[in-house]
């Protein structure tokens, strides 16, 4: 069973040699984490190099969860942190590890669900999956060598994470106990928006579609948007739907 | 060359595999440091197995100190760290990481020689070893499971000396560049979508209409939005108009 601990869930996206699921299990549980999921793993499920690779920490790979795309994994999180090894064009706030696991643990401490994503072992995470995310965890590392494995960056997540829980006291929770979206129903809304923008003709021209797509997404996501906030933002939609459709 | 940077030197006391000494050598060079120390490598020196492992980081083997023993290692260092992963019976002051760096960093501004030592891969460090240090350093690591492995345990402390130069943010970096509208901007979009929607029959019922409509103002100017979410938010809202208008 996975511990009481509230803490965040870290997600492996597509990730590619199971000794390095193995590696990343025992470098959560090193630092008590112990809420993997993963998606999409390249070599099946279970996999026999990471279970081997894991030792001691095998129990977070037999309770994992195993999701098939990115939004269904993180479908049920409030806030979503995407580490990335380099600046992206997307505007979204970056956070240092510990800027992030601090943030993190605020968070957590008010009831959200918090989860982490990082990037299979050679390309790191599309543009797409850092859509999804709320903000960016960018580690700073020397920018002549940039070569940390996924362990590694977990390694480093799931540190910070701890230093954080020695924080928590000293830091003032002053957020308004605000009733926030779960990322599906972030998810859902930009859904909603792509499909009837789509059919309003809003991609064109066609070969700026997909960037179109991803800037709203990215938009949407990045938005502290609570349940209302989001309510009305499909009733906005759906209005305009109305009015077309009466056609008066 | 080394770099002229003033660091500490790492370790690395009697290491046994060479892939590790790789490892470890990358781990530093991720975190700009670049000045390694071997004690009695188990299977000599040039160890190929290392220089396979180090790539990229190459450097720092050829570069690096390789002595037969702690005391001839360490013996120009004005202070040096030991790190282990129990507590021991020795009466030593004990360093988080991060302190320890802090510390380090203070030492070497004042122009002091300091060196971190890493014990070997299984058994860590003898108190014979320990006993040449000045200080511990002590990874807090979860109690029911401490498996740390050498380049991990290089890597937490290149990373906080990392951290203690200040290069990293210690909270939340702003989002780069981004290019933030003015409230005049949230005005003239609010408006927009307020006569937009007015007209689309939305502030419905007629004695809920005003509530709503401060909602939406509310919404917007809470938002941290760009000049280009801006913009595409009014582009969203008038490709809406003119698919209702065509009425196709």
């Amino acid at each position: 069973m996975p511990s009481e601990t509230p803490q965040p869930a870290f997600v492996l996206v597509r990730p590619q040699m199971g000794e390095n699921i193995g590696a990343a299990a025992r470098a959560m549980w090193n630092f008590g984490l112990d809420r993997m999921r993963v998606v999409a793993p390249r070599d099946g499920w279970p996999n026999q190099k990471a279970v081997a690779m894991a030792s001691g920490a095998g129990r977070l790979l037999d309770e994992a969860q195993i999701r098939t795309d990115v939004a269904e994994a993180v479908g049920d999180c409030h806030f979503v942190f995407a580490t990335t090894a380099r600046a992206r064009g997307l505007t979204k706030p970056v956070y240092s590890p510990e800027g992030a696991m601090a943030e993190a643990a605020e968070r957590i401490a008010q009831g959200q669900k918090v989860a982490v994503m990082f990037g299979p072992e050679r390309a790191g995470l599309e543009n797409d999956d850092v859509a999804k995310a709320n903000a960016i965890i960018n580690v700073p590392v020397n920018p002549e060598f940039a070569s940390l494995n996924l362990a590694q960056c977990v390694l480093l997540t799931a540190y910070e994470w701890r230093r954080a829980q020695g924080n928590i006291e000293a830091r003032r929770v002053d957020m308004a106990k605000a009733d926030w979206a779960e990322q599906i129903e972030i998810e859902k809304l930009s859904d909603h928006y792509e499909a009837r923008l789509g059919e309003a003709g809003f991609f064109f021209p066609e070969h700026k579609a997909e960037g179109m797509k991803i800037n709203l997404r990215n938009m949407w996501s990045r938005m502290p948007l609570t349940r209302a906030d989001v309510q009305m933002l499909h009733g906005v939609l759906r209005q305009m739907v109305r009015w077309k459709e009466r056609g008066d």
